[in-house]
């Protein structure tokens, strides 16, 4: 597994050079998706799963993205995906030209999906295009249903959100219907799934959409 | 209650604006606390109880900075303490020039202890410093006990690091001593507190060292 140190981008064309990169990886029939949360929503848990029930359909590799340590890059080889580890530099967010240098180490092969694991952070991540065409963001319950209200950006710019740790919903104040309700205020075409990455629950949902994108993207 | 809106101080000399801030408050018998962790940590929870707890004791005022809502500053106004909402204007942390602000707001009344509770991020704040004498870190069993590994600048700067939601950790696989251990790595002077606001567990301890920096800082 490879470890790449990476700079922010010195370009104020953040947009355009995210247009590009998502122009070539549809070329390619690669799906990139920008995969954001808080630190600990479970976004690496949420991968493993993914990529256990779908590896054999589908050719997946992962970028992960953190300030430091290699951990959830780890974590994801172990199940045989191909992973790298971008280091942000203390960077909070990837933008597109990370997101390229990424994708450059991953190499030569064909990935059906490749996923940018980005930063753990509710704010910054949703303010960069990496050149991702999907973007999906974690709320898990553990951290409350009003953090629509004070991170109304990231549930704004994402096309699916993911509402995490179902399973342990019983020990938390989690209002599923409000959080729902006030993610549909800011975006209303959201999708949103319920998933426990321990039990298996909503994954069949979240999987089939996840599926439909990828073959929708080689089309 | 008040909100205000506050811009990124144009300031090259944010370390020199948070010195001069710093000598203010202490000028004042005020103590200023910086209070950060990741979206639903639990810091609003922390200081409902810890307000309860010590208001008769101490003269005690709020500053909740958000990129957006007031729902942090509207729970601690129910407790009778003085609370002003920030917003940021989509800022990832508050600065010195921030907070200068934010202090302004809270008028001419003395206060012995002041929380800025700082924007949900394990990364920006760690950044900047804001003129607080203290830095407490909260981290929250559901977030994972690896965090210390990915986010090394929190915690090598945080004076305190508080583990928050102990209540639920028989439903998680978080490993206290490998947390810990991993953050007096980083920073080997690092108070640690372990604490569930539900259940008041491990509050003494936390506010017990509260009390003393408040009054070491009168002295």
């Amino acid at each position: 597994m490879r470890i790449i140190e990476l700079k922010e981008t010195v370009t104020a064309s953040n947009d355009r050079d995210a247009e590009v990169l998502r122009g070539e990886l549809k070329a390619k029939g690669t799906l990139l998706v920008n995969l954001m949360a808080s630190p600990g929503a479970g976004k690496t848990t949420l991968l493993e799963r993914t990529i256990r029930d779908m590896k054999d359909r589908f050719e997946i590799a992962v970028m992960e993205a953190d300030v430091d340590s290699d951990v959830d890059a780890v974590r994801i080889e172990k199940l045989g995906a191909k992973a790298v580890q971008a280091h942000t530099g203390g960077m909070c967010h990837m933008d597109a030209g990370m997101t390229r240098r990424a994708l450059d180490e991953l190499g030569a092969d064909h990935f059906d999906l490749v996923v940018l694991e980005n930063v753990g952070n509710l704010i910054c991540p949703a303010e960069f295009d990496t050149g991702a065409q999907k973007r999906v963001m974690l709320l898990s319950v553990p951290e409350g249903d009003d953090k629509p209200l004070k991170y109304p950006l990231m549930f704004s710019v994402s096309d699916v959100l993911i509402l995490t740790k179902t399973d342990v919903a019983p020990y938390f104040d989690f209002d599923f219907e409000a959080c729902k309700r006030r993610a549909r205020q800011l975006n209303p075409n959201i999708e949103i799934f319920e998933v426990s990455a321990k039990t298996g629950d909503g994954f069949e949902a979240w999987e089939n959409w996840l599926a439909k994108a990828i073959e929708d993207n080689r089309a």
